[in-house]
């Protein structure tokens, strides 16, 4: 069997996230059913994690099996030939046995993307939220050197989640800069718990605009409530811009 | 009477284009629409000139008049609140009453967007052009040279248009430059004619693939016949960048 490795991008507007569900259009129901018409046979197409509805992605990896012959440029010649418009194979490859999108990943860069403005430039407003409270850019990268290291990062989750699993994860980075009327927030860890990284901006924001002071920051991870965070940001503003092997 | 400058931004991706239209919905009629809401009165919004269908604008410019005593402010964000997400009054001021959209305009700056790949960033797909010959940049800068200054553009004008009108023009630059994957074309002019911009691109993708030599430019501005120009290239390329007062 040879092990393909898929690079894709996604403009995740019109849909429920990566992953299969029942009664939504996931990105995974897309891929999977074009490669079963292309190769004719059934296969799993797994990614890196799932991104959650209305996320976008510049190089989400995913990876599936497969016994056929075809050379794999004509593979995605004939993938982007049947995919709609809003998903890309961007890169094909053949990947060793052992490689797994998934448990192979050593880190993830997510960006966040936020217009501090009233208004939003209608080219770029499917891919950004808009604040329009100021919002102080130092102060937040003040508070994101508090988020980054390796915490147990309880506070941060959605509250949907299962409660009981392993929450410590290591933010390796927080990089924010401003390029004209945007934010550009990159968070880039080994894992991410569910809304981790809108959760992580929400606070930040709230940060920004005064509204949580530093110290309640370094308090999230004392005493773990999702309380103390600032508010879920809209699945808009962010992509998933890398998967580190 | 106030004399009121507009500065617009759109996607023009669902419109028929800046100029009202019977049976197809144009940014003007929205715009009109909105601006007579909140004012209680019937407007004439003029524009810099005509978008066509699908072509987009980071700064169109345009000015009606009122007599109302409304604050621009409070006026930008009623605007922006009623009008569709793909339309954004980014800038609002008190003109002088001499100023006009069109006549005073001195020249125009427009971008067009080509990814010369295989396949497009879903997140950029409706504000570029996909061509997938490899195009030698260098010859596309070259035959640029040969277009810039002033010439009667015939050959780059729209067949449908009447032909009886003056088609000399003066373009003061094309600038040509690339980022990442895509290829950003930059024409500014003292005026255009019907699919002037999009003719040009047509007639340097034509160069850059290898299709027509340099000495076949030279020729259109002698010859004055469209069919030695390359073809007009897809709207959703093109962008208005800014107009020079």
């Amino acid at each position: 069997m040879r092990n393909v490795k898929l690079t894709i991008q996604y403009d995740g507007t019109r849909y429920a996230g990566w992953q299969f569900q029942k009664n939504a259009l996931s990105i995974q129901e897309v891929i999977e059913a074009v490669v079963r018409k292309i190769l004719g046979r059934k296969v799993s197409v797994v990614a890196s994690g799932r991104t959650d509805a209305g996320v976008h992605a510049r190089a989400q990896v995913a990876h599936f099996r497969m016994s056929s012959p075809i050379p794999l440029d004509r593979l995605q010649m004939a993938l982007n030939a049947s995919l709609p418009k809003d998903i890309v194979i961007s890169k094909i490859e053949e990947a060793s046995d052992r490689f797994h999108a998934q448990h192979s990943a050593k880190s993830k860069l997510y960006r966040y993307t936020i217009v501090n403005n009233n208004f939003v430039d209608p080219l770029i407003r499917r891919h950004v939220a808009k604040v329009f409270f100021k919002l102080d850019v130092a102060l937040m990268k003040k508070a994101a050197k508090l988020i980054e290291g390796r915490h147990d990062f309880k506070a941060f989750q959605a509250l949907d989640q299962r409660r009981d699993q392993d929450s410590v994860r290591t933010v390796k980075a927080i990089r924010i800069h401003i390029e004209g009327e945007c934010i550009h927030i990159d968070v880039e860890a080994n894992g991410f718990l569910y809304n981790m990284v809108r959760n992580i901006v929400g606070t930040l924001v709230e940060v920004g605009r005064g509204k949580i002071p530093m110290e309640q920051v370094r308090e999230m991870f004392v005493r773990k409530d999702r309380r103390l965070c600032g508010p879920t940001m809209p699945s808009r503003g962010l992509c998933l811009l890398k998967v580190n092997y």
